[in-house]
């Protein structure tokens, strides 16, 4: 397999180097406060070899030869019996990435970014994050001896920071939000140098993110679902999700494809915004789940672009809304994912007369429910008493 | 396959029944505060299935089809090659339960007595917690539609709490120890019925704990290890790891025990004094490993028994060496396990020089360092200041 960037906007190809991250002639057109011009895709040509585990080696653009030492990174796809029967959607799954091995979905896109910056003889990665590809890139890096240096708002959740840290990132808090940890993190890099691994940014991000598709393929019995429901903030997992489909659309395993369904945050919902319009604007953002809350979509052009080629679509739910569904799930199939998984399940609930009983849909479940404990205590009644007795329980 | 219930202490063997928990006639030698007497473990009879997955399931005392719609619990053998090179040790592994569907080890027991009850008609489960035994059952409950009700020790680390609830368990909180929690649900299950699923007590918990052992067989290729390090507080864990070596034993896949480390803290190290002076005493504990601290250890005889029957060791790591070993396993290996994981990887390091460099090695790290963020917090320096530009990173 031979492997080549595409810019997602122009269709130029390169061959792939460190260096280059957005297309030379489309990133002359970005704009302050826009998303990405000229994000670059990965493009594999060649034949695939016919096992499932194989094939989705094989579409990685590096060899695993420079994979980090982790255990590997496939979801569990649940199948969460008792919500199946409440929903009337017999086939229904949930893609847990909150057994990765840092606890979130960011591991597809670390694993893979921590291979290329290993093969090009890079030991030092930068980024900004919300939190989790933070802590996510900390942990993979820390497996393969990298140098990791990171960039996150004050207000990241704690555990992610902590996390971060114990896996001995270099970690700077920023006076702002992500945006702003976005624009630092690019400066730093091109002043002291280390591979960026800024979502978008980094053609490896989006590339590593569409192994979550081959793995739903795969576990499904090489059968692709009709519908995925994916948490959306800053579209780099959106984008992720369609390029690992692409990719088995144009190796001919699958005809179609399927139907994605984006959520975003009602108070985060640029993407929704630019899709209802046309084109982006700028609008702060804010919302309980701190993984989707962004102000300027990276990715958006590119995830606008695949929703409009292949019908897909966005809907946005309340904060409320996210509150009661993290409890919903977690307590109707004892999967316990963070704020931001929990916005897929609500759009599920809030969407789901849109849906046909006969469809088999995934819901991505994006990170563990213990990154933000927070958040997750909104929805929850803590006693406030504590008992000394049997009688105390009995009243 | 055929199951029956024998005693740890006395040898007789019993059919399996839900109101049976522990052997009626050592039961009679029960004193208060000691570990219980009369355990029962699960004998099979039979002859196994020649693969490796069929065993596993084969060796189970509870039908496939009343389990519980999680996925399968294995845990993932890591294999940290900079700590290998670090430790000289290239045959060290690490057994990761923090990808287990709650977070944790304890997930093997729940799933097991989830599965029981199943079978039996029961649709209530009860218990005492530290916190990661019931933020379990709650969960592993919560997929199968049981009702939980645990009892928890109001030390216990608030995101095991928050954890529990998001489940939709019932949660008392105890004005007390896990002792003192136990000792109330074990009255609460006999006055409002349910299954107790209390550590020990209930022959299932040591049970599906064994199955750790068969996935190290199996993850090694059908080879066991040298030797496992294990992080020990009741000994149900510890009780747990020798009886599915000595299933496999008793089957002839293996032709001896491998060496078990136990590892407690100093603060709660009463198996330890036990296996020194050859008899349990009664004294408080105290370590921030809160999984592993507890003042009388349930499976204590048990544990012992099995220690001197194989040439087994306990040995005991301080509180600062727990939590150093937490930022040098996180930054070491990309693995964050919480504080009673990390104890089992302190005793590798102190114990370094008693271990040969041709041996197999598993260390055992029993849950996600996310369940006790504030214990990691002391591993680690949070940047005090917020910075604003990137003048502010290069001073």
């Amino acid at each position: 397999m031979k492997f080549k960037y595409q810019c997602s906007e122009c269709g130029s190809t390169y061959d792939l180097d460190p260096e280059l991250t957005t297309c030379p002639s489309c990133q002359k057109n970005q704009r302050d406060n826009e998303p990405l011009r000229g994000v670059l895709e990965v493009l594999a040509e060649g034949t695939l070899p016919p096992s499932p585990a194989d094939r989705n080696v094989a579409l990685l653009p590096v060899p695993l030869e420079f994979f980090p030492p982790v255990p590997r990174i496939t979801g569990e796809l649940w199948h969460p019996l008792r919500l199946c029967e409440e929903m009337k959607l017999p086939e229904l799954f949930i893609m847990n990435d909150g057994s990765n091995p840092t606890g979130s979905f960011k591991d597809r896109a670390s694993v893979l970014v921590s291979a290329y910056a290993q093969q090009c003889g890079i030991n030092s990665i930068v980024l900004a994050s919300t939190g989790n590809a933070g802590s996510s890139m900390a942990g993979i890096g820390a497996a393969a001896g990298q140098k990791i240096v990171l960039f996150l708002p004050e207000t990241a959740p704690p555990a992610k920071m902590i996390q971060a840290l114990q896996y001995g990132a270099t970690v700077y808090k920023v006076a702002g939000n992500y945006d702003m940890a976005y624009d630092l993190s690019l400066e730093y890099s091109e002043i002291m140098g280390g591979m960026n691994r800024n979502t978008a940014w980094n053609p490896m991000t989006m590339e590593g993110k569409k192994t979550v598709s081959l793995e739903i393929f795969s576990q499904l019995g090489d059968k692709a679902p009709d519908r995925v429901i994916v948490p959306t903030g800053d579209g780099c997992i959106l984008g992720g999700v369609y390029k690992g489909f692409k990719d088995l659309l144009q190796f001919g395993l699958i005809k179609k494809m399927p139907r994605i369904t984006a959520v975003q945050a009602e108070g985060s919902n640029a993407l929704y915004r630019a899709w209802k319009s046309g084109s982006f604007d700028d609008s702060p953002s804010s919302t309980i789940a701190d993984s989707i809350s962004v102000d300027i979509p990276r990715n958006g052009y590119t995830a606008l672009r695949y929703l409009n080629e292949f019908q897909g679509e966005v809907i946005t739910v309340s904060d409320e809304q996210i509150i009661q569904a993290q409890t919903h799930l977690s307590s109707g199939s004892g999967l316990f994912t963070e704020p931001a998984g929990a916005a897929a399940w609500a759009g599920l609930v809030k969407h789901r007369d849109k849906i046909s009983a006969g469809e088999t849909v995934v819901v991505l479940a994006t990170g563990s429910g213990l990154k933000d404990t927070a958040t997750a205590m909104k929805g929850i009644h803590v006693p406030e008493q504590s008992i000394h007795t049997i009688k105390d329980v009995r009243g």
